[in-house]
């Protein structure tokens, strides 16, 4: 394996940030790696389990020989921590994040960075489990999952390849869109599902409060999957609602309009419309096939638990 | 085990109706069942899956003899084939069913009886996989999932105890509720997470037919899990659509209200109040664990395969 850095910096040293880490070093791709983060106990279990060889908390000692780094920390504070690094990065080091959102972060960079935005390139990897920080990273978090990178007209193509070869020596499958088109598509498919799962859970609380104080007793299997993710961290999440509000806003709008096209089919009591909404979706779903499952529950599988779905 | 029936006629020997009579011929709890259905072909699975002695297609001479009915097929069809029934049914046997759907179930099915509803009582096993027909039974679907039975004033107690008995004998845990109370219920955990599904999915396929085509494509985990449902038969959700109207218009009611306190939040880009929804579900939701894994995703885990979540 070719080497991708010989001095990395991962800003975030998290779920994400960890287990890219644990991937390049697992493949030699990386010399030194250094973990820049705020919390020093999270520092400690990174360097414990071997994600990094050194633990920073100061930007510019970290920042200083550094080659490579990656911002893996929250979308509001992606731009905020390129910054604290600039001072002492040297002028030939890439940077790259791993923000979910696109647009806004990417500019926010671009700003900061000023004449030497060719050095920067947006990247999603698209990958994450419901647990955080350096305790859950895991060395094939990323292996074969896909990575969109999002370069801007600025970055420079030498920017470009680095980041590619970044995201492929962990085991990423990478791609490139404009970063519009990227956060109009995860509005879509991951913020969307997320608003709406944690509405749901709100529902039916509410009706909860108002009296029974039953439902939530009975949520069983298929509510529980649509809202597992209803458990995420409530900050990173509003973080993600602001920083993809425009495309966030139209995807719920787009969401409400089909919700009322099958509410109002119920509330004629109009059995074929309703029929022709749900079959489309059965339609498209089926194309997708199912998703294999998450750690945790392979675990549990393993044990020899058993499920089934409640209707 | 104590014997629940000498002669347990099954309505509808599909994935419920299929998996109570394993449950109860592998604990010894029966005498002979009968399947009764319309499609020669699962009733022919059924019987050589050892799933039943005997395959009807006629009522009539299903029901001769019976003294414990189980109607466990979709809930627009329980009053008529309970109406079939009833010509040959010894007046002792007890009837219930299986359908997700009580109130309006319990009222045809009593107008139906008459004088003799003394003799039914609602239930709802609440289990199920997104796999139907006898070829998904298996002997443990049912085994400490909990079933919700709607006696109404009429259902005399020894109808009840029966009843009990019955699912009781599948290892199942018995509760009673009003079927008000249940329809309510389940319109909120149930009813409506599989028509949020059902909407979210066409919401993305609009967008995709309106010019991108791309979105779907990136559906990762995160919408997999939450629109697994959608894959669910269109005309079972229908009829279930259908039958619980009035609690399903107000659920969605209730939860386009919750979206819409998200959305304004987020439109005004008000970040307290966007953080303050998000955390009042995750607290929530995290007091309802995990949900064990479904028997598909569990064969998967054993073969190896891995997942994380797109974000």
């Amino acid at each position: 394996m070719r080497r991708i850095a010989d001095r990395l910096v991962i800003a975030g040293v998290g779920l994400i940030g960890g287990s890219l880490a644990m991937a390049l070093r697992a493949r030699g791709a990386v010399g030194e790696v250094i973990g820049l983060g705020r919390s020093a106990e999270n520092l400690r279990v990174a360097r414990r389990r071997g994600i990094i060889d050194r633990a920073e908390r100061d930007p510019e000692r970290a920042a200083r020989d550094a080659d490579l780094v990656v911002v893996a920390v929250p979308v509001q504070t992606i731009a905020p921590v390129v910054s604290s690094l600039m001072r002492a990065l040297p002028p030939t080091a890439v940077i790259t994040d791993a923000g979910s959102v696109k647009s806004s972060v990417v500019a926010a960079v671009e700003r900061i960075l000023g004449d030497t935005a060719g050095r920067f390139c947006g990247s999603h990897p698209i990958a994450g489990t419901e647990h955080s920080g350096a305790v859950a990273a895991v060395p094939d978090l990323l292996e074969g999952r896909r990575c969109v990178l999002t370069p801007g007209p600025r970055t420079t193509a030498a920017t470009r390849r680095r980041v590619h070869a970044l995201w492929e020596a962990a085991g990423m499958r990478v791609e490139e869109m404009p970063a519009a088109t990227h956060d109009r598509i995860f509005a879509l498919v991951s913020h969307l599902p997320h608003v709406a799962a944690f509405a749901l859970v709100n529902a039916v609380a509410d009706v909860d409060q108002q009296g029974t104080r039953r439902a939530l007793a009975y949520a069983a299997g298929g509510f529980k999957d649509w809202t597992r993710i209803a458990a995420s961290s409530p900050e990173m999440w509003r973080d993600i609602c602001l920083a993809n509000r425009e495309e966030l806003l139209r995807a719920i709008d787009g969401f409400s309009a089909a919700l009322e096209r099958i509410r109002d089919a119920v509330g004629l009591g109009d059995a074929a419309a309703i029929a022709a909404e749900l079959a489309r979706a059965q339609v498209t779903r089926r194309r997708l096939g199912t998703a294999p499952p998450p750690p945790a529950v392979r675990l549990r599988a393993r044990r020899g638990a058993r499920r089934s779905r409640g209707r």
